[in-house]
């Protein structure tokens, strides 16, 4: 060993240890240094999420647990269910978490994200994409084989042959559902006739079990004004329980006819037929939900509390009206609007760098900032950004309670 | 161990096996089953990139080399030399070859950037972002005693002498550049009498060790035509040149005067007493930087080649005029121009969706996809496109001749 590895092996044997000259005060933790603490589940010491090294990704779990809570609560008395979305979090904790408030199962969008749910621990699983290369198809195969609540999408009827073949050859069933397009034209098979002609080819396949439909109209979930909203939404579902009569009709299974997000969560139920909502950004909220507007509110969709953050700290305070952080566009992404800077009010945050974000303050601002501050911001669009994290710190009363790995991560294939 | 946990512990094992039904023209190789092909820095098996899961984030050697050394060509007959930031690529492989063709040592933007450089085998390091966390100075001074290669930015007297604190408890010189703000505000201290100060102080305090100055003019280096960014830079860095020369006046070392970037490494030496260029996306290009233009051609940035590609597949045909494929915001970011499909006309690319990837088709564009196809699409903004990635595939002739671990992915602490 040279000497230049040597002393490369004993960095990385003390990067973790112990600071020697940190202020007592402030210990100031890193991602790994957390990571050694929490065992089995259990912090080993009591820190504060302000000792945290920024950026970091942290979660409320009061708020938390009340979203989660909300919408158990109001599907149900709604007389639906939910079968909320791991694309949102991609953490296995909070899909365990939704199962045990009593959702009816997960939702992902690729077959890698099902994978890692399995993996670690989640056996419900609705895979809302359709998986249509061998290597996919076969990956779905597999799961399907261990994991006998995996269902998928499927939008054609060359996909359904494929899928019935590849079951086939490995001797199971697979469960699918008929994907059906809400007239956004992205995904899934137009509703009515085809759909029902897709459904009876699935029926007759020797290794398919057709379960139901699902409608996911995404393009309705942002609409501002909960009027504007419920009308759009109710009626570019309607060819979708169309469908769901088609298959009624017809003798078809519709026992999923999943649908419906976090912007409609308290309106899907109107849609005759539909079993359940694939909310996924509630747990978490953000910017741009929370600009929307709810039943109650027309400015603010304040259903669901904003319990996701990211911690960043202020490295540059030198110049007039502003101020920099390291939080950039590789912590909050581009997304707009931008992150805002929870509990304050006449500042600003920009995250278009790459690096650092940018503070600039109004006359009113409710502070200023100096050099080493941290500040925690709303994020503006939680999927993208929970998907640059690997891990994510659940918070309570400030503590840092649990350290939770974003198990599917980077998981887009 | 149950039943459930045993089904599942044998789907782990089972997962990155050979799939049964896949026909054999059509391998389709995951992440992990490359992962596991490659051996002591060879691949095992012929593998072409067309049979990668997607979305895949892939390197062309061949590009990727030319731009490595067009770099090198420009720079030592301009009499200056590279110094490439790392914040672009993350990988430590690449790093390497950029140290091999010449260049005098790497930038990064934040500690756990260099930490991970360092760990794989980097030496020679200049971070460009202040340190202003307890935490972060410490692991500053831990990589320093290890690496004495690493020089760190600093841009306030407060801080010097808080390096200088850190620096002393662990018994070690740091050596440091003062960053010198280039107009933007956002990072870096007041060029001339300020910068001169703090040069001043940190040649008095203790445990630092003043290696020159930096000055990073990252808001020229995208303006649009190649003599607006000459004049523009060329402006903002006068000041630069001035401190450099207070410097000088005063003794005080400017053996680092380090600035620019892959929109002027060929402007960037007509600055007096500039040293190196700290060039990052050169060594992939993006349609960012092809869009601004270049010496020799006023519409396209021709001088490097657009190396970095992300493989997709298309998920869904059945609408006209349009398809949906596999690479959305998460696989691609949302920056724009957006991504561009390589070696097509016509046909329009926009990742604004989470999941997917929206393909609209002109009258004249140059094919039509059908379900299955792959394409490439040249990125949009490098740095955080490979910001998503745990790894990239190194391709030449069409085959997967490496696959790179993107070691500081995710790094933005």
């Amino acid at each position: 060993m040279t000497k230049s590895s040597m002393s490369r092996r004993r960095f990385l044997q003390s990067s973790g240890a112990a600071a020697l000259w940190l202020p007592t005060t402030v210990k100031g933790y890193t991602a790994s240094e957390i990571q050694a603490l929490y065992v089995d589940g259990e912090m080993q010491e009591n820190i504060s999420k302000h000792e945290l090294d920024t950026p970091a990704l942290c979660v409320d779990l009061d708020l938390l647990e009340a979203n989660i809570a909300t919408m158990q609560a109001t599907t149900r008395s709604n007389g639906i269910a939910s079968r909320p979305h791991a694309k949102t979090h991609k953490t296995p904790v909070i899909a365990q978490m939704q199962l045990d408030s009593g959702s009816i199962g997960i939702c992902t969008a690729k077959v890698s994200e099902a994978e890692a749910m399995y993996q670690n621990g989640i056996d419900e699983i609705l895979m809302t994409t359709t998986n249509v290369t061998p290597t996919k198809i076969q990956r779905a195969m597999n799961l399907r084989q261990n994991c006998p609540g995996f269902v998928q999408a499927t939008d054609s009827p060359q996909n359904a042959r494929l899928l019935s073949e590849a079951a086939m050859a490995m001797g199971i069933n697979a469960d699918v559902v008929v994907d059906v397009d809400p007239g956004g034209h992205r995904t899934g098979i137009t509703p009515r006739q085809p759909a029902l002609e897709l459904a009876q080819l699935i029926n007759q396949l020797p290794a398919l079990n057709l379960r139901g439909l699902l409608c996911y109209d995404g393009g309705s979930q942002h609409v501002k004004g909960f009027e504007q909203r419920k009308n759009q939404t109710l009626e570019r579902l309607a060819a979708a329980t169309e469908t769901y009569d088609l298959f009624n009709q017809s003798g078809l299974s519709t026992e999923i006819f999943s649908g419906g997000g976090t912007g409609t969560y308290n309106i899907d139920h109107e849609t005759r037929g539909l079993t359940d909502v694939q909310v996924g950004s509630y747990v978490f909220m953000d910017a741009q939900y929370v600009d929307i507007g709810g039943e109650s509110d027309e400015e603010i969709y304040s259903d669901f509390h904003t319990s996701l953050t990211i911690l960043t700290t202020v490295l540059n305070d030198q110049y007039e009206g502003r101020a920099t952080t390291d939080a950039g566009a590789k912590a909050c992404t581009i997304n707009r609007p931008w992150a805002r800077i929870k509990n304050e009010t006449g500042i600003s945050y920009s995250s278009g760098s790459d690096e650092f974000g940018s503070i600039r303050y109004d006359e009113n601002a409710s502070t200023k900032y100096k050099v080493g501050d941290k500040l925690e911001l709303i994020v503006s669009h939680c999927d993208p950004v929970v998907n640059l994290y690997n891990q994510m710190y659940a918070i309570r009363d400030d503590k840092v309670e649990a350290v939770w790995q974003i198990a599917a991560r980077g998981l887009s294939a």
